[in-house]
């Protein structure tokens, strides 16, 4: 089958599209053929091979972390899954063993590890890390879902745990996570405010719904936050950028917000002033994608028909070279689908 | 009666000890007579004349904010305390009217006030922010309890739940609020670390009975709160330093951990490696000073016994300037009693 | 003014429209002049004059606790509302002074008072007890909303935190409190069963968007529940009834369910098996009405859009002894609108 | 080696010591040799065949499930444990594949069941189920630990998540599981009341230390919970007895509470009164045994030295049925140590 994967770490160029053997399934495995898959932040970071440990893959790797399809073919020992059914699989592997583990706290495991290899046809997948996708969810959602959607869901509904009653502001809300955001924070009823950067993302953002729409450029996002919430400011913020934004997500959270926080594509080292902090009380918790019960949650609401990926950009298996270019140089809006079948 | 007071902002030696008119109770006021009170890091900030909103007063002003005597005289409404009685009083005072208080969440007010006047022989406190004490408590323990005892209950029992299940990093525990931590966290059985800087102080460390005291400038503290913990980190961190400790309070956080932050004293600006924040998905909250629910409820394990702050000096409100060299100086153990009737 | 008393307790005929004077505002109140009100079960519970202290009043009174209008007067301290403003009054009065009270825990108050006066052309209520209505708000929605929206939202946001994650089932959903529950549930992403019991009740209620309408009558509910959650059962249920649907409650909840009740309507003692609490390890909470915060929170929703009362039923306020049979039948679907006007 | 055995249901007498063969470890298994072990309630449910679900078992079987002994065996894939080494055995084992435990949720799963085997002089236990025992534990508080400490931490610690700000009403403070509450109360820092019925056995319990002792059969217990909090209530209610308490537990709640149950040694329909749920918003929960997480939190503690288990009685296994007439009958204070090596 084909499979795109890096030899070398680098830039777009590194990429190649190898002829690979087809999985097999171990006997507790699910083997997916996919329509499609999509391309993510952590992809870029792997292909860069940026030097925390949590980055470090061998080479050669097939990248990608977003994985759905047709079920194939099972393991000895599935019980769950059967050939024609369809799934998607969630990339966070808690590692089982570690104090959080033990404790029945997969969700803070303190040694994920994360399941590459979506880049590609078919995909080899544990059966429990597999949800059932009904039939209603197109397979163009299905591909530019889980990543985005997990760890969204994760932030807000596990971490933060909005309710109706929080304002949540969201960065860069026609990026592939900050769209994901803008839409579960509106089924899960709060007010949203989002921010994009350009006329037309303006636009797109607009038509997802949310009440306010910002201009992280031009407009001064802090006083335009707290002017439209009387003064109180953001209850939530949905921190994924870093650096860029970090000052104005602290100036702009409320007394006693909840920030959370899986953001550093615009710098890792982020600075607070401790006496806002202690001032207005309020906590930055840091996420990581989510366990099955996050994958769970979502996928049920993708299968009632409640959730839409943001798809700006569409490009086969073949051209994953370009598509790295595009998500490198900010040029995507929402999820970049790949298909893989051409 | 006598009371230190500044006229300017300045050095230890600006404070004066002045004769002012004894305080008259408003209808729902209560007038409390003082064998004592307390120096607080707060103080200083304010003598010295900090820039930040929270930090600004008239001048002159009574400085103090630990308040606790024997009722001499009450308002006409004033329906719980009679003269005899004795009370201590919760400096924080919320707004009542931000979009916090109006949710009544009072706790995370937007809009604090901190009362001060404490080094003073009679104090005037509005009925509601008062909390009764048994006559099993000493005026010394009176004196020195509630600014640092309500600053670490709302940070330990309130904000971070702590549990008999965690382990409690607390640093400089022989200062004011690290004792204070100590005290709080075994009391609700928690497994507890703390660490001192000196010889003598680790040593009156000890002796409050945590389960592992460190020297923080000689051990590496990560590395032996890691052995101690077999691998998996503090679940809660009790950070009220700043700058100096901030680095290691991070590495030394559990994955999934708590940190609670009411710490500057050493530097304002706090750096987080955003890579570590998301791999670790812990959460830091601030929290300044605490409501009448914490109050309440420190006060009441103060009248079953169950509470004792550390005194590590006693001097007269006449050596007032003294005092604040000490505190300035980082001196003092636990806290400094100061005897307002001499 | 016009307004509704009983002069002594009995059945629907005891309601007599007397002529009364108009109320004057205190220093902090303010005079609403209302379009509409509604009906509770509470006001039937006043009338009939049932023994437990929580349903005692003075007699005669003005009965209904539904208020909402156009503010026509304002008392010298009023800071928040003026002269044309629309406000809604929430009902319920925490005492303020009791343990829950003292310690920022309005919403457990021991001592609550709900505050009757809402069948009557103008109403007086203290500005701490309103919530500012927008212009886009109808005046039938604004005067079928209190009640029951304060409640439910007290239910499933404050008490059981309900989130997309959640299957909520709720009983009687086209009766006041349940339609009112089902709009709270779906707006908070939930997936929704609801039940009603006669066919033209069960379509009013599939017209609310529900995911799973069941008949209570006809069908066999628990286990139309197990089938539609795979064998979980609801993960929240909302009881409201209480003898007539306790056991089908328990039994319908899913393992680690969390059953709010605020039913008595069918019978006070409500029989529970002490195995199946264990096994299933489920939560019972008991609500009653809900503070400022539950206001808020609902209103905001309201002002937003995304609340739609159900109203079944109109009449002139000189037809309340018509409206109260009604409700005494069980004949009236959603909310009974009394235009107070005419 | 000797184990004994039911070899059908009844009265005391169906129990017979027998000789059977030492078990074998599986791959992952662990086995035990035990000092000794303790008769719980459960024990005696199975023994007399009751008809729920959950307490069914095939016959023969060894009873018992408080597990604790020296590692004599291990199989060839455990990893945690040697020869040598002392560890106690959780008997909570969740089916790791119901709603809840395919959501993190083990502590709430479905399908729950109880491991038995606990009479013998060697137990075979999975590795996954064991906790490391310290060498300063002694012996007999190991065999009698199990049950009664990770069901009353699952209790107060995981779901009512009692703090130092609790008061804690226990009933029946001297019996197995009432003294474990008591104790890990006291460990907790909350004020703790608890009751006895007779007055060697309220002498036994003010030993233990709790702040206000009762007697159930002659004092007023709400009364004097009411006097004790100022009208307040007990914030939690530990409620381990069913029908003869009931009514009690929920008069003696404070408005708010928490009441967790795991009670129905006196009966099992339990009647409460909706009007007091709804005026007093009090939660109910019901809570069975504990996950690995409750039972590392406990062992934690009494490896640290800070729980004591309460040993009223031992016997040798030789007199089995001497032991169960005696819980039979209620004549047991605390725990009765069995010594499974005479
Ligand atoms: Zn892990
Ligand atoms: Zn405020
Ligand atoms: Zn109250
Ligand atoms: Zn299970």
């Amino acid at each position: 089958m084909r499979a795109a994967r890096i030899h070398q770490h680098g830039g777009p160029e590194v990429l190649r599209v190898d002829e690979v053997p087809e999985p097999e399934p171990g006997p507790r495995d699910v083997v997916l053929r996919q329509a499609g898959t999509s391309v993510n932040h952590r992809d870029i970071w792997l292909r860069k091979g940026l030097s925390d440990d949590t980055f470090q893959i061998p080479l050669p790797s097939v990248l990608g972390i977003d994985v759905a399809g047709e079920v194939v073919a099972v393991g000895d020992e599935v019980e769950g899954f059967r050939v024609g059914d369809r799934a998607l699989a969630n990339p966070y592997i808690a590692c089982g063993s570690c104090h959080a583990c033990i404790r029945q706290r997969e969700h803070l495991c303190a040694d994920i590890d994360i399941s590459n290899g979506a880049y590609a046809e078919y995909v080899v997948v544990p059966e429990n890390r597999l949800v059932a996708l009904d039939a209603s969810v197109s397979d163009e959602a299905a591909s530019c879902f889980a990543n985005t959607y997990i760890t969204a869901w994760e932030m807000l509904v596990n971490k933060a745990r909005i309710t109706p009653d929080d304002v949540v502001l969201v960065w860069a809300g026609t990026s592939g996570l900050g769209s994901a955001a803008v839409d579960i924070a509106l089924l899960a009823g709060a007010t949203v405010i989002a921010t994009a950067g350009q006329p037309e993302k303006i636009q797109t953002l607009a038509a997802l719904g949310p009440d306010l729409v910002l201009n992280h450029y031009e407009d001064d996002v802090v006083a335009r936050v707290m002017e439209f919430t009387g003064g109180a400011g953001a209850s939530v913020v949905f921190e994924h950028v870093g650096h860029a934004t970090w000052g104005r997500t602290i100036d702009a959270a409320a007394s006693g917000a909840r920030i959370v926080n899986a953001g550093l594509t615009t710098g890792q080292m982020l600075e607070t002033d401790a006496v806002k902090m202690i001032m207005k009380q309020f906590t930055i918790t840091g996420s990581c994608l989510g366990t099955m019960a996050a994958a769970r949650g979502a996928v049920r609401q993708l299968n009632r028909g409640r959730l839409h990926p943001l798809i700006g950009e569409r490009l086969p298996l073949s051209e994953i070279v370009e598509a790295h270019r595009l998500l490198d140089e900010g040029r995507v809006t929402g999820k970049l689908l790949i298909d893989v079948t051409s």
